[in-house]
């Protein structure tokens, strides 16, 4: 048995997500069913992180156990060419230990946000991003945002059905930056809560548009209730962009 | 009558090009209807060029002219309303005096072309960049493109269906630079002939790869003839980014 570390990209918008879902199509479920078809075992998929439909990664960190022996960089070859035509790649595969873990062992994870913000409707980045046709003040947005770095409780951020045992988290970065008319948030930590990105963003867009004061985002977050939250901003502008682990040689 | 100068934005994926064409959908086709539904009128829509099936464009200026007594800003969000679900969008509407044309005013064209440069396959880029797997030495591709800069006979790097009366075109800026797998390749010139973009980058790829010597570009140039052409790149890496007239305050 070897453990394969994958480097995956995908596009989420024809995915219930990256978890194995019984309603439709999940990312884990393809990468399942094109390892399989290369080494003909059952295999399981672990990845650093759960996304939800419509979320899409640049750099999702996953793993795999293969009895096979096959060289990693064959295996992603002939995995990526039974991938086809599902948007899925594995970009980079490599050996890694038996106690490495693509969930466990992960130290960090990082988003970006990306949110267009302009009157006109999106052509080439329909579902690659959110579309704000009113103005958003970033510099508001970047000052509310600071109030979330660190550790809190962030149960207001949280979904309904989020899964942890513990709704205190640190957040190391949040920062919002514009680039024309182009938004982008930047979020690590150690790990999110379900939904704490897509809450967080579309909270500080109340401030961004001015409807929320700047001070109210950590009055919602000392709320600590799900009743407190702005709003929840729409998956395809997430990306998971990033996993960061103890025996990385360089921080991807 | 008053004259409407239109940027558009749009993926050239689901259209037949830019121009009109009896074989399906085209980038006029949606603006000339959407405008007749805004405004009950026939026009026609002018552009700064002409783009293949499946080819891009960030910033193409366009004009048409409208008898019915509207605000730019609102004609544009009519349109834009009318063209949903199309991928095209009206990013910038203004009046124009009545001898200012999209096309023969123009006197700057720019395009990108994308070349992703990696064994994996793409999801999120799918028919937005030409996948390349084998590696590309961006540093020689760039070299050989010197060798197309300036006034040339470019029959070489035209299409066969090239309607402009002289091969003659005066090349400003042939650029290749590379971030991390991503080969970029700039262009802009007065005007361009048919395939002209992709079949300079579909060349200089041929130098990237090291089976053409830098200085085979040249003589390929000096040929003038279609015959000792490369390599025409397919459509879906080319963006055309922007257009160039007299009376802009800035550049594009």
């Amino acid at each position: 048995m070897t453990r394969f570390a994958l480097t995956v990209e995908f596009d989420g918008t024809p995915f219930f997500g990256l978890q194995r879902q019984k309603k439709g199509p999940s990312v884990q479920q393809s990468i399942e069913d094109a390892a399989h078809a290369v080494t003909g075992e059952e295999v399981t998929l672990h990845s650093a992180g759960r996304t939800d439909s419509g979320v899409h990664a640049l750099a999702m960190r996953c793993h795999l156990d293969i009895e096979k022996d096959i060289e990693p960089f064959r295996l992603s070859q002939a995995i990526n060419a039974h991938l086809r035509p599902d948007p899925v790649a594995i970009t980079h595969c490599e050996i890694k230990p038996d106690d490495w873990h693509a969930r466990f062992s992960c130290i960090g994870r990082s988003y970006e946000y990306r949110i267009r913000n302009r009157r006109a409707p999106l052509t080439l980045e329909k579902n690659r991003a959110w579309h704000v046709a009113r103005p958003l003040d970033a510099d508001a947005m970047h000052e509310a945002a600071q109030s979330l770095v660190g550790q809190h409780d962030f149960t207001t951020f949280r979904s309904a059905h989020c899964q942890s045992n513990d709704p205190v988290k640190t957040l190391d970065t949040l920062n919002v930056s514009r680039e024309g008319d182009l938004v982008i948030i930047r979020a690590a930590a150690r790990s999110f809560l379900h939904h704490q990105v897509r809450s967080m963003v579309g909270t500080l867009a109340m401030v961004g548009h001015g409807q929320w004061p700047v001070e109210q985002v950590a009055k919602a977050l000392e709320a600590r209730d799900r009743a407190a939250l702005g709003l929840n901003a729409p998956p395809q502008g997430l990306y998971f962009v990033a996993a960061r682990y103890p025996d990385d040689i360089q921080e991807n």
